[in-house]
């Protein structure tokens, strides 16, 4: 039976999604959950990675089990293993040949800074921050630069001998005293991809770039042209889209 | 100099807002942290006291100083000594005769339940379970008893020989998925009226009694015939309201 996961986390204490041989993982986390519920090893699959740091609402994953547990039920029964900053939202049995990542139409991405001289009490690490007057008009001029199919190779951490073209399908950028966030959804995202995208909006907005230069750094394909990876504490995956079961 | 502070709180590890012998206090954090940066003790007086657990988004307290920092400064200067859970926000020049509880004309609180069968692994400790199907409009209904000036003996607790009138102003209660939030302004409130009125708004919203029982349990002003009172995690102070400065 094939369970299909949606994991919300704050990565603030995990080395990011992907099991690692030195540091906590989340990944490694819910295998380890997986494990002492089903008493059987079983590898779990997510969407894509997740950095160290950044957060997610609702990650999708999937695992194989033999065992019999309803798969609604698995969400409560590895809650109970694992740390209260990982949660299973809800379990389901998926169709055998559904596959996380595979099948995954693409993604949004919110990003969230914190424009306020102090940090939050409340919300700790799930911002970063950005001071001064932030001119979110320029920020959305920029941002159009980006929209539709173009090889973000800017845009990209370690992108040498990849294919680096994807399309980005809509981003929006608003004010929410006192945090500005900037919404991203698109087909897949290359490696820092969002969190570049990001730091060099925020040069826009903060009046140190013109939002025409976003379309020659674009032209570019040279990540020294784009401006700063900003802070993983920001990222947080939203959501990540499926196609409908065929018969549902 | 009298210095006005605006302070933003997890309440999760604290015994609550008041000075205490034993446990850990918001007062005491700050009145700890204002002797790191003056060299000299000063009492913070709170607008209130929030209970242990319960949260704020700006909590607003005074104290005065001989320190010739600068007013605005101090916000920073006081949370290089706070714990990451305690944030002031903003720091002013009050006037000398400012008091934040005496000049208080009313408050927000926001009660935050999660409608959904698993904890938040990103907003942890931000809000008391609610499971099931939630009548919303039955909540309003039962609400709208609570509104303006009554005896709220019923909703308080230790309320023998006090004073139990107070005046409600506002109750909202709207779904945010998967959180139900419930807004309520008032001159003032009584020891755990909120999380009283909650709790027994949760149980129309159950449909555990009828709306209309919350004019007869007003009525009887008695403590025992309320409902339960409402976990302290899901309580935030919103706002203090003060008058604008006479001459501004």
């Amino acid at each position: 039976m094939r369970i299909r996961l949606e994991v919300e986390y704050d990565g603030t204490r995990y080395s990011g999604w992907q099991r690692q041989k030195n540091g906590r993982s989340i990944q490694q986390m819910l295998e380890k959950s997986v494990g002492r519920v089903t008493g059987t090893e079983s590898a779990v699959h997510g969407s894509g990675r997740t950095d160290a740091g950044v957060h997610a609402l609702a990650q999708v994953a999937h695992f194989d089990t033999e065992s019999e547990l309803a798969p609604e039920r698995f969400a409560s029964a590895l809650n109970y293993y694992l740390p209260d900053d990982i949660r299973v939202i809800r379990s389901e049995a998926a169709p055998p040949d559904f596959h996380s990542r595979f099948d995954a139409l693409g993604k949004t991405y919110v990003y969230t800074y914190r424009n306020h001289p102090q940090r939050s009490a409340l919300h700790r690490g799930l911002s970063a921050p950005l001071q001064g007057d932030i001119d979110l008009e320029a920020m959305r001029r920029g941002a159009e630069y980006l929209l539709g199919e173009h090889d973000f190779a800017s845009f990209c951490a370690n992108a040498e001998g990849k294919d680096t073209v994807r399309e980005i399908r809509q981003i929006g950028i608003e004010r929410r005293e006192p945090y500005i966030q900037i919404v991203i959804t698109g087909s897949g995202f290359l490696h820092h991809m969002v969190r570049i995208i990001v730091g060099t909006l925020a040069m826009v907005g903060r009046g140190e770039i013109l939002p025409e230069e976003i379309g020659r750094i674009l032209e570019a394909k040279d990540r020294r042209e784009a401006g700063p990876t900003a802070p993983a504490a920001g990222l947080l995956l939203k959501k990540v889209y499926y196609p409908e079961p065929v018969f549902a």
